[in-house]
């Protein structure tokens, strides 16, 4: 089996072999060929600028790998600001003896999604480490997107009664790597929600221009992390919340909560009640928002409720601890 | 002792906690403390992006630590492409058990490293893996920087005759991190030589413009790496190239060519005959670069030559395999 060695991080001829031979064969393009220091691009007065480190274990699962993970969620941490990806580095830690099999089947997942979302990466830094000295691959991407014209987001935007939209089935992500991770074998259809957000938030704010208070992706620490990051008051019905059989049942068995866990294809929406129902169906008319829905509501104060079907009303709180390792 | 815990990576309450008491604590900043998913900057027409992660083990020793590695570093890649810093993103992958004191340090260099180079720290995010699934620390730094508007710089435009400048003595981190790591008791003066070199860069290019043909900082693989990848030719003369007493000791004994071997704070330039001179008194103004020299010249052909004293030629080749993992 073709694997990767410690002399591929050497910086010297096995290092330049490992780029021409492998990764530009899936990244190449003409700024990132040239495998100068830095890529000299053309930038927009107003730009947006991230980072993420993916960490995730097991390296794949059912619906997506790593390098799905790895460009979808540092496009979507742009898309949710306003902003249109554009430029993305890739950097590698590759543990001595991953197989060059899996290698390129990250890439290629990585080359895909890309091409998807619409943008190129152009830097890249490649390191290995002897073996036991990381897991198998980490793969850190950051990304520049442009501000589109008309975006104004901002939590400080939000009113009391503006309408809280989830784009979609929450839990997808964590309950699928959990069933891999841990051999679980639950035989529902957990699948990753891996997805490029990018095309939904792009149509919200040309659509909708600043009736779209603030948006969110909604990764580590679930929908009631997001919600209480904000400094502001939310009231969320629980009968709304969109949630598959499939997590229903692992949540249950699990004795796990869905809204503490990690999506990497979902986002929230906080709109200006006028233009609520002309968002969801701007969302809705994407693959990846089809089963969105208005959750509930901006309110006074800074406290976030759950209301429950029965109409009891409880403070929801982000997760303490940790609910999943290496989720990402 | 205080300790990286695995919650620390959740995303949830402790996540929160972590970034607020103490990372915010070194690289808080208007930008940085919004916690937004991606920072909004302005940004100049043309800007430079580039990406490194760094896995350097161990992550202290005689001069620096790892966090002065990933400033430095990342500066350093901007710097030589003629662009001004302005901008970084830091990612940490962080093992549970790593203490809080030596991440501590590790921030502090960072602070001080970017407040020396100029550059603020605008976006971040932070990972823990469990025990045995990374080593200690790993970070990856991202940087933008906007292009100095009478910058040229590109291999493409070398021609024969051109001087090759280097700007200090070349081995010092190497052999400093070997040292350490392997515990050789080599009692000579051997640090790290991390630092940040835009201020020459700089400097150069506003006084030279395009006289200042290329530039490449001086990392793994080394010199004869960095002379190698340019598909141009060169003649270097060896008696004419930096080297301390101390690295020179170290090679003997170790049985390493200082010219494989990586620098932090080291780049070399290649300038029009007519500015040799000068380029030379700018670098040598800087305290960073006050042992630079003329080493040889651009000459026809791909071949990369090193002349010794006794005006032996032979070909300089690119090191194969990996002289030192875990060098950065």
């Amino acid at each position: 089996m073709e694997t990767i060695k410690i002399s591929h991080g050497s910086g010297g001829q096995q290092s330049a072999e490992l780029i021409k031979n492998l990764i530009l064969k899936y990244f190449g393009n003409p700024l990132l060929s040239r495998l100068e220091d830095a890529a000299l691009l053309k930038a927009a007065p107003q730009i947006a600028f991230t980072t993420d480190s993916f960490v995730v274990d097991p390296i794949s699962f059912p619906g997506g790998n790593i390098g799905d993970l790895a460009v979808c969620g540092t496009v979507n941490d742009l898309a949710v600001r306003g902003a249109q990806p554009k430029y993305l580095s890739v950097s590698f830690i590759l543990e001595e003896g991953l197989s060059i099999a899996d290698f390129k089947k990250i890439l290629a997942a990585m080359k895909a999604r890309a091409k998807e979302a619409g943008v190129i990466i152009v830097a890249g830094d490649t390191k290995v480490t002897p073996r036991g000295k990381c897991d198998k691959i980490f793969i850190n991407t950051s990304g520049i997107g442009f501000m589109l014209g008309n975006a104004n987001i901002g939590a400080a935007n939000i009113r009391a009664g503006d309408a809280v939209i989830v784009s979609g089935e929450l839990g997808e992500h964590s309950a699928a790597v959990m069933n891999t991770r841990h051999k679980l074998g639950i035989k529902a259809n957990l699948k990753t929600d891996s997805a490029p957000l990018n095309k939904i938030t792009t149509a919200l704010i040309k659509t909708l221009g600043s009736d779209v208070k603030m948006m969110r992706d909604i990764t580590r620490g679930g929908l009631s992390s997001v919600l209480n990051e904000l400094a502001v008051g939310f009231e969320i019905f629980e009968n709304q919340i969109p949630l598959s059989q499939s997590v229903r049942a692992a949540c249950e068995l699990l004795g796990l909560d869905a809204l503490d866990m990690a999506n990497e294809g979902k986002f929230i929406a906080v709109v200006k009640p006028r233009s609520a129902k002309r968002a969801l169906k701007i969302i809705r008319a994407n693959k990846y928002g089809k089963d969105a829905r208005i959750i509930g509501r901006a309110i006074k104060g800074g406290k976030v409720f759950l209301v429950t079907p029965l109409g009891v009303k409880r403070v929801l709180r982000a997760p303490l601890g940790e609910v999943l390792p290496r989720i990402c």
